[in-house]
């Protein structure tokens, strides 16, 4: 075995393996070090990548699961039923530390209580949140910003277990010393915003454990204001996703202005090596790969309609937090402060 | 007196008067049946527009008013100390049937405050809406977004509210009949949501008042799934202003586009018009002006910090909802759906 390995629901998704089976053989071209186990159904699996088994040897195996969980399979469901899914297979793979992280581009609800139900949560951690790294403005910089939708009704305790995750999150991944948490509100003053929002802002305040900047509106999400921004994961989940709808917009807006008259076609001819460059900076499959953190393993959730590329990203990320060992730094960090009796709402079980 | 008389708030927003006066005046020369009201400091206003006051005659004039909001005042503080401010007077003249319509580009939660004391909201209506028409794909085509900002904890009874407020509207401004209204939701299968989501669904579901679509996710708001998308003003304000979070990333994104390199420069010389075109279909100034749907009378709310073009689509907002006399449709078609014994948890006090 090589020195790191990762499972990969090769079943989930809108296109399943004939998506996930391409992006694995990139990313084992691509990273020497890396082994990949395919998990699914073994006949179909072998089919296709017959003519890549010999030449990655161990480095690409095949792992049987018999069942998929459906992208709208209510999550208790999937939990209770769908035992020898590839995505159920997958998780239990990290659980039994055959890899050290698993991708599923599956139904988010599912692989959520999946992974919740297989790993458990970190000591301090009533609810892991969803995380994804975006692109800013400042080239060099990127926003780490969670819950994107694990959770619909979070308290003011949760969001402060979301805060101390992204900051340790942004220090390791990001390298940033100190990085600054913002509250996704609806105003900048102390005064807005909902009775859940007022009283994690409190909490956050009185916290030394991170660095608080205050509250941040939903047009300062990509211009860096700061390094992590937490809110509930219904309010970051539809965020997230109006963004995805107004890139889209745009998109066709671009497509249509080109095709307006002749004069804008010719142009077009002479545009098109920078609209092509723009169309690869602002499109979604560069920044997939979202994380579930504050879980006993690495677990990242691939969009669901994501491209070859798409999952390749994920796969990475994987990588990257395999490479930062992120669920031990958040063990280690957040151990230290949440467990203690100061804090003791955030020790309770949660839902 | 001309047919429609419209009271604009001259000093508010991040630029006041410098903004407000030339949209005015744009706005007088494009509508000969219009007359205008400036609210303000009448020194200054009379300053300003004198080469105009003899243009248009009494189409033009000016009300003093001693006082101005700041953009950062609490709503309370506003409504309490600053009786005589540009805002509330703008509001005064409507009440009185001096203006049929006022547009403020002030502080939103100070504008809403003092809307609601003096214009009271009308039968059957707890609380007003912010909503604001957004363009989709479909170029014939608009989406009526609500609430945008008003309430930050809304009951599914309120949901409800903005959902049949909602539906009036698009059915008048955009000449829908029986408009499809979604629900905001961070998934379209029944089981998601939090639990304001879940109860808004049922009673959407067993009204015959609107025609109810469904849970529409995030990136759904621009595509014309629906005519008209409901949610909390939290969510709602902090979705719409991702997308302008996300557009400004992308505008930058392609400024860095441009100047890459000597082929790009090149290339953009030949683009530019091209690019100015998209520039246009993307600038928000074009869809600037949100009404506060659910008073006795019309408020249209710009945004704070928007340009010439911007204000003047604002006092274009408020002179179709004059046409349209949409508080009086409210009224009527309200008064039969919300006010009756059915549902007589519309019927509360509110807030």
């Amino acid at each position: 075995l090589s020195s790191k390995t990762i499972a990969l629901d090769a079943m989930g998704g809108d296109k399943g393996a004939r998506i996930v089976v391409p992006a694995a053989i990139k990313a084992l071209k691509k990273h020497p070090d890396l082994s990949i186990i395919l998990v699914g159904d073994e006949r179909r699996l072998k089919a296709i990548t017959k003519k890549h088994l010999g030449r990655f040897g161990a480095r690409l195996r095949i792992h049987h699961a018999a069942e998929v969980v459906g992208m709208d399979e209510p999550p208790s469901q999937a939990l209770r039923n769908k035992k020898d899914s590839s995505m159920r297979v997958s998780i239990n793979l990290v659980k039994s530390e055959e890899a050290q992280a698993c991708v599923s581009a599956g139904n988010t609800g599912a692989l959520m209580a999946t992974a919740r139900f297989v790993l458990k949560t970190l000591p301090g951690i009533n609810r892991p949140a969803i995380v994804s790294a975006f692109p800013t403005s400042d080239k060099t910089k990127v926003v780490h910003f969670l819950d994107l939708g694990a959770n619909v009704d979070s308290s003011a305790e949760h969001l402060f277990q979301f805060a101390v995750m992204g900051s340790i999150l942004a220090s390791v991944v990001s390298n940033v010393s100190s990085p600054k948490v913002g509250l996704l509100n609806v105003g900048q003053e102390e005064i807005k915003g909902n009775e859940q929002v007022r009283k994690a802002a409190e909490l956050f305040s009185s916290s030394d454990s991170i660095n608080y900047y205050g509250f941040v509106e939903g047009n300062h999400l990509f211009d860096h204001t700061v390094d992590v921004i937490v809110c509930d994961g219904f309010v970051g989940n539809i965020a997230l996703k109006a963004t995805e709808g107004v890139a889209k917009l745009i998109r066709h807006y671009m497509k249509e202005v080109l095709k307006h008259n002749w004069f804008a076609r010719i142009c077009a001819v002479f545009a098109m090596p920078i609209f092509m460059a723009f169309r690869k900076r602002i499109n979604p499959d560069r920044y997939n790969g979202a994380s579930l953190l504050g879980l006993n393993g690495i677990v990242i959730k691939s969009h669901g309609g994501t491209s070859v590329l798409g999952f390749l990203n994920a796969i990475e990320t994987a990588l990257l937090e395999i490479d930062d060992n992120i669920p031990q730094k958040i063990r280690e960090k957040v151990g230290s402060i949440l467990v203690t009796p100061q804090n003791p709402k955030a020790m309770d079980s949660g839902i």
